[in-house]
C-alpha cells in the first residue's frame, strides 16, 4: 500500500478538534484561510470538520474542499447513515475526499456510553465503513478511546473494518490516558497480529490530559504507525491534541528513527502565530518549539556556553521552524560573557577589568528590573563616562 | 540508603530554573512567599538559587532558608571553590541544606564549552562534591547535559562522585534531546551498571525543547530514578522544564508503576496561578492538568458522553488538583444533550420535538458567536415563548 515505509503522513485536525473548543470558533472565511496555509505547509490531511453537527460546520467543509488542491479533505461521522450521508454530502467537491468514521471501542464506551455490547458495536463499526465505502474511496476508521481498550479486541475491530473497507485505522488516546510504552505497545501488538494490517494505514490521535500527547504519537510511530493526528499549537478539547510543529521536530532531530514528512518546517511560526491570533489562544512562552521563549537563552551558564558554541544548548535552529531571530536576552542571571557580547553589539570594547567594573552595576541595575535592553546598557555606559 | 523504595521525592527549582527566564524574574519577598507554598504544595527540596550569580539571588536563598522547615533548601554552583563558598554561606540558615554542584558530561560540553578533556572533566567534577561536603552532608552533583553524553564515560563519571560522597546524582537531560526510551535507557544503564549507585538517588531534569519533558522523566522513574526535578506549570529555560503537576497526576493516575510522591495535589491549581501571575508567565488553555480548559468538554459527542457517564471522557477529576469546577461549555459544536442539560439546569423541561425545535435556533445563534450563556439560552427560550 505505502510505497515508501519511512514516509509519515500528517492529518490535520486544527479545523475540527482545535476550532470545537470554547472560544476557539471561527467564521467560514478564516477556517478557508487556515486551510490554505496547512497546504502550503504541506500537510497530507486537512479534517475540515463534522458537517451534520450544524450548518456552519457543513459549510466550511463545503468550501474547504473547494479552497484547497493537493491535501485530501476529510470529514467527520459517527457510525450512523445520517452523518455519512451529511459528510459526502459536504465533500462533494473536494478532489481528494476522506470520510472519518468510527464508534467506541473500550468496554467504557461501550457500556456507558452506548450501553451496547462489543459483538453490537463491531457490527455497527463495520456498516458504517460498508455504508461510507459505497460513496468515497478513503475511509478512515476511528476506534474511540483505543488508549483504554481491551487490545484483543481491538484488534478484532480493526481487522474487521480493514476488511470492510478502511483505507486508514485510528487509534486514538481520547483520553490521554496511555503512558508512552503502553501506547507503542499497543500498536505493535496491532502491527504484528491484524492479520490484514498491511492493507491500512494505522493513525496516531493522542490527547494531552497527561502532558504526554506529543510522546504518546511518536511512541506509535516508532511502533509502524504512519500517519499523526495533531494540531498546530496542539489546541484541541480539554489539554488538547499533539502538537504537529513538535513531532516533525522530533523526527527531523531524530533521524536515527529513519522517518520523514511533507512538512515544510519553516512554515511553522507564522501559522502557529496565525492560528493563535484567529482561534484567539494565546501560545504559553515555554511553549516547544513555537512559544516566545522557546530559543531564548537567558542564564549566565547557558548564555556563555551558547556563545562558546551554538551546539552546547541548541539541539534544533530557530531559523529551520520560521523564528525570526534567536535571542539572548540579559538579566540578573546573565553572566559576564553575556554582557560583554551584548555591549560588544553596542559597539563598546571593555578590558577585563573595565568589563568587571561594568558587570557590578549591570547586577544592580538587573536585580531591580525584569530585563535589560540597549537603552540600559548604553545608559550603564553613560553613567560610567560621567562617573570617572 | 531510601527505605520506601517506591516514594519519588519531588525537587521543584521554579525559583532557580524558573526565575531565570526573561520576564520572570521575582523580589525576594515575591520567592519567600512562593517558597512557603511550595512547602504547603508538599515538595522534598526547593532550588532557592545560584547564589554566587547575583547579590539578590544570593539573599533569596537566605531568606528562603529562613522561611521554610520541611524541605530541604537547596543551592546552584557551578564547580568551583568560588560558587560553593557563596552556597555555603547562603545556605548558613537552612535547616536541611543542599549543595548542587557539577559539570559538563557530553564531549559537546567538555571540548566546545570547557575545552577541555573527559578525564580533566571528572576530576574537577569530583573534587566539587569533596570541596562541598566540608561544609554540608547532603551534595547533589549534575552532569550536564548528561542527555547527550556517552554513557560508559557517564557511568565513570557517576561512580566518582558518588565515591566522593554526592547523595544524589542528577542526570539532566539539558537540552531537551532525548526520547523517552533513549532516555529511560540511560537511567537503566546507570542503575544496572554503576557499582556504588544504591548509595544514592538518581535524580531527573528534563527540558521541553521537543515537547518530551514529562515524557522522559516518567521513563526515568520508570526505570529505576527516585528523585524528579521540575518546575510548576512547566516554566524553565526556553522551551521550560518537566511540570511537577503532570508528573505527579501520572504517577496517581497509573498506580500500576507502584510510584507515589508526598504532594498535595489539591494545592496544585492555586498555586500555578500564582506562580504565572507573580511571574508574568501566562499558561496556555490547553495546558494539560492546569490550563483554563485541562477539563472543559466541548464537542457534542464528548458532552454527551460526558453527561452519561463522567468517566468516558475524564480520567482525572478536575477536584483533584483544586480546580473550581468542571464545565461543559456550549458551542456550535454541542448536541443536544448538552443543550437539555443546560436547560434543565434553568429550570426548563422540554419534550424531544420541543427541544429538537429550541436546537435548530440555538445552531443558528452559536454559529455567530464564540459560546452561549446563560443570558442566550434564556433569551432564546423567551424568544421561544413570544413566537409561540
Amino acid at each position: 500500500m505505502l510505497h515508501d515505509p519511512n514516509r509519515v503522513y500528517v492529518f490535520d485536525t486544527t479545523l475540527r478538534d482545535g476550532e470545537q473548543v470554547p472560544g476557539c470558533q471561527l467564521t467560514t472565511p478564516e477556517k478557508v484561510e487556515i486551510a490554505r496555509e496547512l497546504e502550503l505547509l504541506g500537510v497530507d490531511i486537512i479534517e475540515a470538520g463534522f458537517p451534520v453537527s450544524s450548518p456552519g460546520d457543513f459549510q466550511s467543509v463545503v468550501e474547504i474542499s473547494k479552497a484547497v488542491t493537493n491535501p485530501t479533505v476529510c470529514a467527520l461521522t459517527r457510525a450512523n447513515k445520517g452523518d455519512i450521508d451529511a459528510a459526502v454530502e459536504a465533500l462533494k467537491y473536494a478532489k481528494h475526499p476522506r470520510i472519518h468514521t468510527g464508534i467506541g471501542s473500550s468496554d467504557q464506551h461501550i457500556l456507558h456510553k452506548f450501553n451496547s455490547t462489543r459483538e453490537e458495536i463491531l457490527e455497527r463499526g463495520v456498516e458504517a465503513v460498508r455504508y461510507a465505502k459505497k460513496f468515497v474511496e478513503d475511509i478512515e476508521f476511528y476506534a474511540e478511546d483505543a488508549g483504554r481498550a481491551d487490545v484483543v479486541f481491538l484488534a478484532q475491530m480493526v481487522e474487521a473494518v480493514i476488511a470492510a473497507g478502511a483505507t486508514v485505522v485510528n487509534i486514538p488516546d481520547t483520553n490521554g490516558y496511555c503512558l508512552p510504552d503502553q501506547y507503542g505497545a499497543k500498536i505493535k501488538f496491532l502491527k504484528e497480529n491484524v492479520k490484514n494490517i498491511d492493507k491500512a494505514i494505522i493513525s496516531v490521535h493522542c490527547h494531552n490530559d497527561l502532558g504526554l500527547a506529543t510522546a504518546n504519537a511518536v511512541a506509535g510511530l516508532q511502533n509502524g504507525a504512519r500517519q499523526i493526528e495533531g494540531t498546530i499549537n496542539g489546541i484541541g478539547e480539554r489539554a488538547g491534541n499533539t502538537s504537529i510543529e513538535e513531532v516533525v521536530m522530533i523526527l527531523k532531530t531524530h533521524q536515527v528513527l529513519g522517518l520523514h514528512t511533507n512538512i515544510n518546517a519553516k512554515n511553522f511560526y507564522e501559522l502557529s502565530r496565525m492560528v493563535s491570533s484567529q482561534m484567539r489562544m494565546p501560545i504559553q512562552a515555554n511553549k516547544a518549539i513555537v512559544g516566545a521563549n522557546a530559543f531564548a537563552h537567558s542564564s549566565g551558564i547557558h548564555q556563555d556556553g551558547f556563545l562558546k558554541n551554538r551546539d552546547n544548548y541548541e539541539i534544533l535552529r530557530p531559523e529551520d521552524v520560521g523564528f525570526p531571530s534567536a535571542s539572548i536576552v540579559l538579566t540578573a542571571r546573565s553572566g559576564r560573557h553575556a554582557l560583554k557580547f551584548h555591549l560588544e553589539r553596542l559597539g563598546f570594547t571593555l578590558s577585563k577589568d573595565e568589563l568587571a567594573d561594568v558587570y557590578k552595576n549591570f547586577l544592580n541595575l538587573a536585580d531591580g528590573k525584569l530585563d535589560i535592553n540597549d537603552t540600559d546598557l548604553q545608559g550603564l555606559m553613560a553613567y560610567r563616562l560621567v562617573k570617572n
